[in-house]
């Protein structure tokens, strides 16, 4: 049985650019299960889609394979890369989307081989001519080293923020903005301790971990609003903001069926502080 | 073979949740098939998902698994359930999505098998903690006594305006508002009887039932709007509207290329009354 | 193993309409592989889902079934067919979807076998009561000659605009704006053929081929702007606008991570001037 494809796209769903790519891979290998992890990523936008990528990982089955196609740079230089980390294989644009979930002991292809991907190769879409084809190798049972060379180093695109700022101040930033208007931030990872704290991970970076009450914490947003923890949604009075440790473990500014966005006029990049 | 899995959620398709909930179902059977029904319920909209849940039924092949999430109370103490009715599994939260399908001699058991769900439960995303192994599961074979106890009586959420005033006029409300502009609304359901008759069987509650001709029935809104019946869409006049029985039985406010909605300026809950 | 379904629709995905049509074929089959190459055709253009399946065709796996209901006439004379054409076999209304994938050689039959269809079928919802059904016998290797008597000629919409107005000025016209703000235009197909020069075969219509060189060639629109070919789309300046040859082979106009469409204030239809 082939290993299933994850697909994480900024191609959208009005165009059949997602349906073809699935149609180049169902004509390599019928038996392939797709699946969708979202096409409407931002165009272009590579930190988004680094971030969807990063929440998702730990919920895919071993072996996956992930195709991941936010390729502003489609036709230039930049390298096709298949990339094997923590089990997983990924293929897209070499461009920085990976580099939220590269660890130690990666290995990465640069993606070379005629014979892996379709006959005629134009400018303008890799994600149906070079990357489904190669994920449909991939996913059939093609070794890696079938594909291309090995590389040394891949593009690292820059990290959310998270620091300290004194002992008592964790900053960062908002990074992505859900379908019900929540604000996911970097502050994170936290996970439940015993009753009152939490364990701080940092998701990323070289933040010094710790341990917090996040009961008696506070978030700061710009123009001095200050949030307090909640539980869940529906503990936020109507018309208000708290925050809450989401599914991902990070910060998340919420409203309880409201949109937290709406209320704070908040925006990706927006500074956000929590005092501890 | 196991049981398709049909997923209903108001999660869009912006954020990977729906990618993620079927990467935790691939990984408990990778041999499931799973099939959207729609993610674009309105955030929090129970009523919305109760009445898609509804009008999908009687289309999905016998003992299918639907994984229905709408969970505004997500980390309250609301509870999660697999429901029996009909010969179809339901999987989700207690809080009267379901409250349009059940049937007499339904069963439901509360989910609280730590076995059948993942390893931690966060207070946000159930979907992917508990709902999603569950239905992948019961679509294995895993039998309803093994989740959790039974259960007695489930959360309804109150049926829509669908009554008899007089004996002339049927008063309804409108329900849903679909893709292409046209109106759905809570009367019916209409069945084709012979040339010039239907025979209404209310869909839900406790309105009589009758036979109606509708060719020579008025539909009346708020505004003194009178609409006459048609056969099918192009039978209606450029920029006009009329009312049609559409493909779940129930009367819909319908334009031709156009969206009635707009033309009319209706609303979900707005007031509508077959004159018979 | 059975034919995959592609479904190409006007339905949107706000409402469970496909989902349901994919109930329908797997309870008649569930081993049939579904893929969804748009939804978001708009509401009844004909035109728009004949480019796109025009668009999508080349890259189908042979014998594919491709189910395909942009259908505002539901519900009239209008019928329903399967169409087999260069080994492919479409499922759909006869109302001119198929224009621009029709081939010398193609065969249809009009859908009348009601053992082949729901046993109820409505006004409304063909994709459901007839096309699905269809769809699923067909991918199911049921013969086609068993689904109905055979056709003589079937409906045709216009040709978009591609002519040559002297020797050196090929017009065409905008023909589908995608996701990214880039217009895909009627110029075309263009294939690489050595350094300087593309060889341009007309993808419709009795336009005369010939040899040209598109690093030399301007493209005009309305309002005077004139635009130089690009070979990808980082080579485009900020807030300028290029050519390209897009992943059809038909000329687009595009620009750098930013909507081409809203630069120039592009719209369907607009006229569009190759100078050679």
């Amino acid at each position: 049985m082939p290993a299933p494809i994850f697909l994480l796209t900024d191609f959208g769903t009005k165009d059949p650019f997602v349906g073809i790519m699935k149609a180049v891979i169902s004509d390599i290998n019928p038996n392939i299960q797709l699946i969708d992890l979202t096409h409407e990523v931002p165009p272009g936008d590579i930190r988004s889609g680094a971030i969807t990528l990063w929440q998702s990982l730990p919920y895919l089955p071993d072996g996956s394979v992930i195709l991941t196609v936010i390729d502003p740079g489609v036709g230039t230089r930049r390298r096709s890369i298949l990339l094997q980390s923590q089990g997983f294989t990924f293929i897209g644009p070499d461009n920085g989307t990976f580099s939220y979930i590269l660890r130690e002991g990666y290995q990465a292809w640069e993606l070379g081989n005629p014979d892996l991907a379709l006959p005629q190769t134009g400018t303008t879409f890799h994600g149906r001519d070079i990357f489904a084809p190669a994920a449909a190798h991939a996913a059939s049972g093609v070794p890696a080293s079938n594909f291309g060379p090995l590389l040394k180093e891949l593009i690292r695109i820059p990290q959310p923020a998270l620091s300290w700022s004194g002992t008592g101040r964790l900053e960062g930033e908002v990074i992505h903005i859900d379908r019900f208007g929540n604000a996911l931030t970097s502050l994170g990872q936290f996970f439940p301790q015993d009753q009152d704290t939490y364990a701080f991970h940092p998701w990323i970076g070289e933040c010094l971990q710790a341990e917090i009450n996040l009961h008696k914490s506070q978030v700061h947003l710009p123009g001095k609003v200050k949030l307090s923890w909640v539980a869940n949604f529906t503990e936020i009075p109507d018309g208000r903001c708290g925050f809450i440790v989401g599914s991902s473990g990070l910060i998340e500014i919420a409203a309880n069926r409201q949109s937290a966005v709406n209320l704070l006029n908040l925006a990706i990049n927006n500074k956000i502080i929590l005092v501890v």
